[in-house]
């Protein structure tokens, strides 16, 4: 009854298998290798264009070079204000670039068409000002919902028409495809996204994250900012083997698919319950309910693994009411709807 | 008979089933797994003191966060000019801390007492300069020698004498240890070392680097500047699980000591063949050697894999004859007599 | 008419005269001068004990090297949303120390006591979030408001009970000053300041900013980041002999006293005009007003000079009612009553 | 007898009388005044071209916003290893941009071309490594030599044939250009400057330092990181009254030539004497001397002010020999006659 975070799982048995086959023999390091090369034809193949790819070690590291490397240091990042760069990531992104962020509110965990356009028909008033130079949105965002592909094409032609970039926090993309039925493509630079942090981490690997940059004129730059800050591994293939095997077939895919099940699974049991209330309806692999506290206590108690949750991220009229407490659920790949199911049988006593 | 970079080689066979056995099952994020704890623990031992560790994903990340996150901004790094922090890392160091470096020169890519002392006698002379803060020596160095006890020992004392912190960048710290047959405690901090970059990754690992603090009073501000600085690998085991297989029974020193006698048996092979002259005697994993340009060429052309080398990095006394041009040979732990010995046949007739 | 503000203004002909006469004669750089330990003393004179002063050549850098000098990294910089280190200085806090800030909401440009223990209760929950370290207030504020010494000394408080510092923007203290009556001391120091970004420019100076630090423990660490930051100005009598001049003699609160009450008869003249509505009594030199937008327009194009202003930075009970607009008027120790009555004579035929 | 610098001297009389009357009315702030204006178009007059103009507050930020404005983080600033931005701004430059410095020897103080075109010949060899930017050209140098405007147009001609730009600290510029008798013209963008750090304070102004950007394009972006810097100074009549009455009918080159004048017959007449030996003619307002440390001691003792100096950036064949210790005399436009004569009279009896 893991339901602490989908950081918690390890690989699956694919991506491992692929791991151990590519340690054998020498191979030229920092992503000269056969396999990297592979990778690299996968990924122009899964969007159905030339890509620049950049494997780097964490998602932290993926948003915050996306975000900041293609601007100036007066230019400022949009973000929701739950964004994880925003929150979650220690003022990374200010270290990174030096950059400030600008957080917006917006029901769901997702900027709105208004807050941002409210935001971009400011006129600049010069120096004085940090200048809005890209929109990052969360896909899936950190409140389990998804951005429909009409809803980014919408808010990336906003941003395009004031001459911003688009970057897509992508850690857990997979989830969001799954939901919509998008393609890669569709979901990305088709509807305007320029840079991609392209997560294979939470989805299915030890450790495998990709910025995805669609113009290939940035790539030098990028490559070069990626190395001076500590990003660029060695023995590379640990990397673009996870990454590769991950992608291959549709296994990254089928993986969403299954965490994204155990997530209605659960709240929809939930629901049945009467014992706590989901926030959203999920759309990834995250529930938001709400649970009386001393319920949420026994649990916890009886073993369940989940995080009380900041409201705080909520909007208004989306808060708990008086004696609901909000708290995160998340699922993976590897989870079962026997643990969801007996999860359920303990909340349906608590 | 390759001879590229010891970041070629993968990882050992143990180092891999290490990592296959530590995926099963979900686990705490970002360290707070049992396997981490295990290597926390390990590193104790090792060390003979407890010891703050650090997991991060680069050497560069280790050697950056390391140099500059005990020092003030306007603190500044001394280091060799050959350190791989000065000429290999794109800058990283400038741009974790936005400290200065200060390179010195010295045989054997060693920093010597004298150049050291007279760096150090100078009076500080106020706010308009930098102020040296570290002193960051690299064991092995980047010319494949090694610095004794006495000599770390020697330096750390006045860098101490003057209140600089010492640092060590031990990408290939395990080949020091078995050159000198010292003790991992001897070396380091019971030498003087504050804070030790301490790799596994060329020396048996896909990826796998710690810093490590003597004075766990730092680790709370490291462990933030680490998340920060997008070095905080969620999915933890993965560094943690390799590491300690590394350490594991002696482990990392055998996969050491076969380096080194590789590296050994190349460089005897070279003289005794006439045609190649190393540099220094390889005291670690790497030759440095003085080739003709055509015979090198033959080599490479023959299927051997090995670099030419920036020459400048030697003293004026160490330099090249005409006509001789410097390469740089590299074993690891993969490296077979079989492949010496066929290298050097092909040696003999270039 | 000009209250577009109150750096149009120039310097005071005291300040003037200061200055001239302090050009005579060659004296030591950087601040060896007597002028400079001149007004050394009389700063610890005016704060009744001993501080470190540092000059430096803009408001913005005293406020980002103060909110940003003493911290780590990762610290996070508490302000009101309408601070002008939040919204007027192009990120230079980011830049300064790439720290987060984290802007709170709050009536007339003030942080609330209820919005800071919000904020400061939430318990931190590790390496992945900033950490609250500085909180920022405006004195005045952006808004034209006051803090009083009451409410300084208990924001002061709560920050200090969870370990923060306290940071005093006083681009604009001497009007603060004026308007509580409260001494330097006890607006500063005595009500939990640590840390001061005291400015003579607007009130009276061409080029006149101090940082002014009460524990002088930290002054060399300032020093040096002041000289890195290059803000260290080497004919340093140019600022030390303003500010000298500026503090003689009660002639800074002076010259508020004249603003002041400038900004005073500009709000009562609207509302006897019954064209125009300040947003707030106005207790320094700022007058927040709305008027319709016609009519604002005929002033200016009668030459009167005023900005429209960002209604975006009041709470939504501030906000102006339909058909009104936020202008921002402000005066100087140079605004003459003649000037304020031409322009209410204006306003009335408006 | 005050050769200690060039900064212990204040303005001149004509600029602070520029000053004293610039102070009059209220003006718009930030540089859209008009005396600004005007200076504006008298740069472009004394440059013979449309120009960038930015004031700052400091050389320090003047060429530290040069240096590493037009750059990436990954480019390297080419410097002489005597160069102000390399030993006497305590990392500034590293903190503006994080960028690299890499120093040059070079005798005189200069960069030579043999030894800019080794360091620019070298391959580059990928994302591991700093990439050279820029070439940074100290005139005069800190040893009181200058540069000739072949020597520029060669070294400048040497940088842009390998994609670097050139920078110029003009600190003492117009000493530089009082020695030559080149043109502003001549000795910037002509030879091949395209950026220059314009220096008025050391040459007779309290507190007047541009930047001067001669591809306007780059305008914007430098003035949003001035801003970000902290070196927008509001009030900014300030800065371009002084620098403005400095340019204006050769104020700013009669005053060069008189502190021209007094180096030289200062160094002559330590030639003279016997007692002190310059280590270079003189080129512009520098003598840098070997004298026997008791001598010196006495000179001292008996009210002469001046600097002993880091014999260290001298080259190997530059060296004090035994016995003799170097000094730093510098003169100002304020050094006369009589006072150098009394300092040879007390030098020939030393």
């Amino acid at each position: 009854m893991q339901f602490g975070s989908d950081n918690w799982a390890g690989a699956s048995d694919k991506v491992m298998a692929a791991l151990v086959a590519a340690n054998g023999g020498d191979v030229p390091a920092y992503g000269g290798d056969d396999i990297t090369k592979r990778l690299e034809r996968r990924m122009a193949e899964a969007f159905g264009r030339e890509v620049g790819v950049l494997l780097v070690a964490t998602g932290t590291a993926a948003n915050s070079l996306s975000v900041t490397g293609l601007i100036p240091p007066y230019g400022a990042v949009i973000c929701h204000r739950g964004a994880h760069l925003n929150t979650d990531e220690c003022g990374a992104p200010e270290f990174f670039g030096s950059n400030k962020l600008i957080a917006l509110g917006g029901v769901g965990g997702k900027i709105s068409r208004g807050g941002l356009a409210e935001l971009l028909d400011r006129p600049l008033r010069g120096v004085h000002h940090v200048v809005p130079s890209v929109v990052s949105l969360t896909q899936s965002t950190e409140l389990g919902t998804v951005y429909s592909v009409a809803e980014v094409t919408e808010l990336a032609a906003l941003a395009h028409g004031k001459g911003l970039i688009v970057h897509m926090d992508g850690a857990r993309l997979a989830n969001a495809l799954v939901h919509t039925g998008a393609s890669l493509a569709a979901m990305t630079w088709q509807a305007g996204v320029d840079i991609l942090s392209f997560g294979a981490t939470k989805g299915g690997c030890l450790l495998a994250e990709a910025i995805v940059v669609f113009d290939t004129a940035h790539l030098e730059r990028l490559a070069y900012l990626r190395k001076r800050s500590g990003q660029l591994v060695s023995k590379h293939r640990i990397l673009s083997a996870q990454f590769d095997a991950w992608l291959d077939g549709g296994h990254w895919l089928e993986l969403a698919r299954q965490a994204n099940a155990m997530a209605r699974r659960l709240a929809e049991g939930m629901i049945a319950s009467g014992k706590a209330r989901p926030a959203f309806a999920p759309e990834a692999n995250e529930v938001f309910a709400f649970i009386a506290e001393p319920q949420a206590e026994r649990l916890l108690a009886a073993g369940a693994r989940f995080y009380d949750w900041d409201a705080d991220l909520l909007e208004p009229d989306e808060q708990p009411a008086a004696g609901e407490t909000l708290y995160r659920f998340v699922t993976s790949f590897r989870t079962t709807p026997e643990e969801v199911d007996r999860f359920l049988a303990l909340l349906a006593q608590a």
